[in-house]
């Protein structure tokens, strides 16, 4: 499906990505069974920023970053750009005039799987980028690649269309069709957390507000009164 | 040493504590005769924290927090957690709300041999905690581990009620016993590099105020005035 | 070459090193024909932090430092001190005392292919220095290395004078005597990134503004309307 | 799609299949446009090794292996093993007693973005599996994952019944209806090889054979007598 | 406990440690309860090599191996040298000459949680020895550590007489009082392996064999009959 | 210096190269003072080679393997072509139809700062090849690079003519005008190793045959009988 730009996708609802948003990464990855998470390597460029929106998807060859111009073109405001490439690159796709780029274009924020550039600038303007690595070379524009096509990026496959999220603990990725049923999982989660919060500052156990001690104590949990001695040949 | 849960552990003196953790992981690292660090992987999530405590130590299942649960609730303020697994394991064991149980219970950090999530939380309340890595994925609660039992974390030994000391280089352990006998070095070691420093700002050389200097033309270091031609067969 | 120090070089006109520096490593690597960079290993401890300036190279013996003390005797003000090992070592070659005394010396940052130490003191300081690690291992000082020589700092080689430059994007170097050349190409790029820059505030594309739209449709690429139902089993 | 066991799958015809298999990894992943391939680091257990079939993939739980019970059970002659996770995991998901079972079933080899253990038997019996990791830490069987549903393995999409290779080069995979074209191309590839081979041994040069000299020269490529002195400050 | 050297030390009982190397790593470190292994990065430099005795450690500096020549003078037939190091060392404190020394005292073998070198001589030989990694680097010989005291070595403590056993897995540690329950647990688990491999031979599955198929399906796996066409939309 | 092929350059004498040769990586490296090693990364694809050659030099642009071309075709009975490229490239550069165009051209062996690939048919014809990595990803035909310049390989510079070495410790460079010296030390190291290895068959210990024993003992290393018990509170 390469030499390919679709135009028009489907999207989800504003109001649903928003607040998977602000659920937060690893809430929405709870919720969604420990699925579509790109991984420990993705870092946020910025600390602090986050970001949620439809993915617009670009898919490159390696160090060449030619299709980044036609996703972008075809953004519309609040997409979030996913680079993906045929073949793994660890080169300077994106950087501070694409990142210009992306603003005009009302854009809420980019995901590579690849490097970036250019990044004082990206920091001081606080620009939304998740990439695997930081990487002063820049790219060719010779090969033709696709854009809104489903692709790989960071072991994720996103669908055109799909919602993206990112924050301190990475990027996560929810099927367009699945947003809603995972964002009322999540919100059930964070009713719990809220309630549990509560409950420590008035000195509670976590063992006792989740449950926890019982199962414990079946599995044999011994509590012990010390000091101890350790004899070190038989411990660890 | 599984299935157990020690209760009272023996504690190094707070103004001890308080000493070694304001003279800083390299400081004491290096007056141990280079012994006790947990290494280059180990980041401080927050720059600019500083961490300084006793070990209360949780050993748990690959992908399993539940001892974690244990081990706060024995936290006494002032307390460092010092999370290990009997075997490798990168997933987020430890969030924005076991934070929140760590402050009710007065803790002054923790170290964890895995991964930790909700980092922004963790960073915009500036908690100290320092992991090998940040991942979004939570853990299970099925298998019994042990708490305030000898450990290894990240290539250390820590015996429960050592000193755990925490910065932006890194972590390092100091065994209760030797505590007051390492500060005392370290101690010295500080005072002779604000002498230097001294030295340095009323235009000295560190090969003086070091007395390097002899040494060097010993060994037979030739200043040679320049510019020189580099013919680079004859060089690196 | 062991066991010489040089002491006078000869180094790049101000005006050019500050011109470089400002210009930016990603786009001097560019005008460069992407040769001289360190590489993405290479981070900026201090982020935001920017360095131009004349190497004077250091070449230690692994675990040992001694030749840093050396070299910063012999730097100017302006000058970058690089530091490259004989053989690698990621111990803490440098910490806040070296860092006071090159301040005193009137240096421009540093540059070292090994780790540093005392991070906290230097973060605080915004000492502008770049390393391939963290590390609280101090060296010792008892194998003589050499000062002004070329050596090897993460893959690139460096002469005396040469103009090394850093920022957020890592670390760039510039032979001396194409520093003038390079600032020339250089200065031309930025001229017509920031034509482009103003372009895309008035709405236009990339693919037009770098006249690559024609090669797009010549390679044949096809802007297909969607939405498209993806048969996953014909697809990425 | 959690929690489902897909009995029946399409497969390619196993002339294409064995003919991919033999044409190798490399001049695969070259035909079908640089793309399919699993990426450097899975590496073959047993050198020399190499594989071609049918993909039946495992989707499992991190740190546990229930779903490749499943998936063995559903294998026919001829077929290769793809087991992907939910959630990264390094842990020895498969080992000698999965082994025998695969051998049982007519398997025709195995791929695993996880680890494997007891290598030493499986070297032993020469047995085809690629891996990222060999881990001598077991799973456990608690929770469903799918069997015969599309997986990312190693960064790339695997759709029951595609064609999966391997040798000492990586892993590529084709997708099913792709394959006779794909298989095309590369005999086409090969056939070129050889008459290039053919005309080396004649005393012939690539640069004529693959008709790459003209343009070298078209680009400025000067050919100078030497021996040259390098004066390392013009260059690297 | 630097500057010391432990001439006497307690070993386990030889036939117990042969029946334990010969269950292989993999099979000890499961009956164990996941405890033990030094880790998938400690590769074996001899694929094939078996490894079972009693450790005799030895703490050395970084980049410096003069420990090393007195815990092989202290080792007795049948026991395995164990390395660690005071902070971490990547360099080649073993190569060809040492390896002929442990072989005239009769050493079972040698772990590294450093580098080793010469390692051509040691593959010609078949020497059984396991590291992190290969260096050519050589080390010094000027710092004391100690001999025979407990060590940390990639991420185990272990105790002089311990159990150490290594093949392709790895490397696992058994303390020396747990041995003999150790391998009785081993031993059961074997039997079952070996009841398996048979069921297997005969045409079983191990869902069956190992009870497992009526947990899925009160977990609530479906089989589904196929071929099932892809919507990727709804799927990974 | 891009767009240059140097057709003559000079060469060390074939006697030195071999001895060189003979001598190992190791021993060499040891004996020009820890210099001139091309680090652990770099890895022998066939185990067991052993390579000594002049180098012919080929700079790639990233991506691109054009040069390799146009430097095999300078290439003369005996030499090793060592491959760098212009800015970092994983990419496979050289393969096995390349590795029959060197054989016919009479080379010694091949040095990448890239990835290889073909590496089934490398092996089978055990051409000796060292290389960071393993990648079935090729490469374009479309920048011009150099031939016989100086390079920057896995950090080390080669001037051509240089004396490359390499065996399974990885691969050392020797600049042309030091072989002769080097390859004295080396000699002399040998033979002293081949006493010690007598001695140690004859019941030696390396303390007394390298005279090690008393620098110990003034040091202050205690030899102490045991069984010690360990009170791990003490000790590591």
């Amino acid at each position: 499906m390469l030499g390919v730009a679709v135009r028009k996708i489907e999207r989800a609802e504003p109001g649903i990505i928003a607040a998977l948003r602000d659920a937060g990464v690893a809430s929405v990855h709870e919720a969604q069974g420990r699925t579509g998470s790109m991984g420990a390597e993705l870092g946020a460029l910025v600390p602090g920023a986050i970001m949620g929106g439809s993915a617009v998807t670009a898919l490159c060859a390696p160090g060449d970053n030619w299709m980044l111009h036609v996703a972008i073109e075809l953004m519309q405001p609040g997409d979030v750009l996913v680079v993906a490439t045929t073949s793994p690159s660890d080169d300077g796709y994106f950087g501070d005039v694409l990142a210009e780029y992306v603003r005009c274009r009302g854009g809420a924020g980019v995901v590579l799987d690849t490097g970036v550039r250019d990044v004082a600038v990206l920091r001081a303007e606080r620009f939304p980028v998740w990439s695997r690595r930081v990487s002063a070379q820049g790219t060719i524009k010779q090969t033709l690649g696709a854009v809104n096509v489903p692709v790989i990026c960071c072991g994720q496959r996103v669908v055109p269309g799909d919602v993206v999220l990112g924050d301190d603990d990475g990027v996560v990725v929810v099927a367009r069709r699945r947003a809603a049923a995972v964002l009322a999982d999540v919100q059930a989660r964070i009713a719990k957390e809220e309630a549990m919060r509560a409950g420590l500052r008035e000195g509670g156990h976590t063992l006792d507000l989740l449950g926890l001690r019982e199962g414990l104590l079946q599995k044999g949990l011994r509590y012990v009164d010390g000091p101890v001695s350790w004899d070190a040949e038989g411990d660890l």
